[in-house]
């Protein structure tokens, strides 16, 4: 963790809302008041699966949120989230009107849940509107469109953060209290991989114009965060390989699958994989006095954790609730969005996932990041 | 498996010896009536840990063997062994005197024990004595030893056996069978590390010349069976990488870590890493059904596996009196050994690891076999 304030909100009394969430025994815990004050109004973008079995779920019974917008394209959802939020017709938009979202004083933040491809527009679309920003991850589907979120939204003088959630999980944060505290030695080896069986082969995540690219940009991108906020580096090497296309009817547009080895400057080596063809999610970490293990490690639960120590025991939470009660305060605050869940963040990780699809397209030539 | 005459005597009942040692209940089980002919004579050469520490004991009350001879340069060794097997003075030799083995009429059998570089050589020399030879893994330290060892053994009508214990273990038995039955449908995708944190720095293992390379020769030759093991095929092509020195002076001959991404005929996809920096040990492959993974996957033991199906509950076993109670019928035995633990075997083993390094060499070029 970077800096002070999230940690503190992450720290805070979860008690309302339809999840019991115990805290995290194993990070010190600072008491801290319920907040009581103006709830933030926020407008979801896209009333996808994500939007609402995760955050839309996550969001209930917040103590800093109220979702008071809807944008979506397909009429048939909103009389549901109308009803479950009472959410004002004046505040339900569509792609072609989203320009008039700027005229709703009670919505301060719209968070972007659209296939990636469409972060980068209607985020800056958000700023321009004068509204703070989440958008999903990846953040963009290139380095070029995440860069020009987080100067529309500087320039706009609003905050931008992106759904970095494991930022707020408890075994992703152990994690990162464990190699932080040199709990194992000062780490030098990961390995982490991500995949999924991929289903209909009519979904946006298989296009490739609207995902930018296939299970490396969807869920290796994970692997990637977790290297970093593991490490607390920046990687100075990346060489990727694709791996064979089984299906074509799939795969005609994104990989369907990508190793890679990653090498930081403190010589930590990084491997791993991400896949549409298999399921499989593990993230370990070794130094010389120990290991860590995640697995599953960056789902939505539950997960498991294991280390040379010992099991991890931790509080299995619903992953997009603590995601928004820690974002909350970092929207309440003056001070800019922490760097871990910033929009620089996510330009970092971009430019390391085009790092490897430009490895993999060139037959795994090392690039010199 | 690929022969019914290893499985066979690898299903009888192992009453005997220091260990207990309960049946493979998940492969059916043909009862055998106990050999109780005359036993093959075997000769240890290179007394280190692990002729001593676990071949030997392996041996210990062994149905098919005996303990005849020792070949060794530290006459200190000598007299625990001659005690324990009652082996007779001109059955003891070094180095020097390796060739007069030809003359040991009770030594049916040798066992090259010795550093890597030394198994082409002492096998050659076995053969020409008109000795039967197994040679641990990696049988050599390039393909032109390897395959020189081979010929040496056809011409000199010897078998020639390696030391792949897996193949007569328990959970590496079951990860075949679950691939050949398909449990988990056609397995289209392995990830397997192995590596260990090493100790002493003078060690044989970090000379080159002894070893002929790092982990890679050492550990990582057990993912790379595996594979094989799993695929029931030849690699296609293998990319490389050799992972950043931490310590130059345990790793200025031998690399410190490697990863590779393989293809396989059928596009499966295989990849992983070893390393001398960091303790991992994992097996994970799976396909359209589901899963397998064992982790620990190839050490002495107590290995564990999980299915997507449940634990895999397996028995416990001495790995190499496993190994050498299957190895005696195929010494017994008129016919050749059985490709799984054949010479030709370990060539085909060490063209990958040569191709692995060829391509880590340059650079991660693809190298195509």
């Amino acid at each position: 963790m970077k800096s002070n304030s999230d940690r503190r909100s992450f720290l805070k009394t979860l008690g309302a809302g339809s999840f019991a969430l115990p805290l995290i025994s194993a990070i010190p815990q600072k008491p801290k008041e319920k907040y009581t004050g103006k709830k933030l109004g926020i407008a979801l973008v896209g009333l996808g699966s994500y939007a609402t079995q995760r955050i839309g779920v996550g969001l209930e019974g917040s103590e800093y949120w109220n979702v008071t917008g809807i944008v979506t394209g397909t009429p048939s959802k909103i009389p549901a989230w109308k009803e479950k939020w009472g959410i004002q017709d004046k505040n339900v938009f569509n792609y072609e009107n989203f320009h008039k979202i700027k005229d709703a004083k009670d919505i301060d933040v719209v968070y972007i849940c659209l296939p990636n491809s469409m972060h980068a527009e209607y985020t800056i679309k958000a700023a321009k509107a004068g509204k703070h920003v989440i958008s999903e991850k990846p953040m963009a589907t290139n380095v070029a469109d995440a860069e020009a979120m987080v100067k529309a939204c500087d320039e706009a003088g609003v905050k931008l953060a992106i759904g970095y959630r494991c930022h707020f999980e408890p075994f992703n944060m152990q994690i990162m209290k464990y190699a932080k505290e040199e709990t194992f030695g000062h780490i030098n080896f990961i390995e982490s991989s991500f995949g999924f069986r991929i289903g209909d082969p009519k979904q946006w995540r298989l296009n490739g114009k609207l995902a930018g690219g296939g299970p490396l940009m969807d869920v290796g991108i994970y692997c990637i965060n977790a290297a970093r906020y593991v490490t607390n580096q920046e990687p100075v090497s990346v060489s990727a390989n694709f791996g064979p296309i089984t299906d074509p009817d799939r795969f005609g547009e994104v990989e369907e699958s990508v190793t890679w080895h990653i090498e930081f400057p403190d010589k930590t080596l990084f491997h791993g994989a991400s896949s549409y063809k298999t399921n499989i999610e593990k993230f370990h970490a070794s130094g010389p006095k120990g290991w860590m293990e995640t697995s599953p490690s960056f789902s939505y639960g539950p997960l498991k954790g294991q280390t040379s120590l010992g099991p991890m025991n931790l509080p299995i939470v619903q992953h997009q609730q603590y995601q928004m009660e820690g974002m909350g305060p970092l929207f309440l605050s003056k001070d800019p969005i922490p760097d871990h869940c910033s929009g620089l963040e996510g330009v970092k990780d971009m430019k390391i996932l085009m790092a490897i699809y430009e490895s993999a397209r060139n037959g795994g030539k090392k690039i010199w990041l």
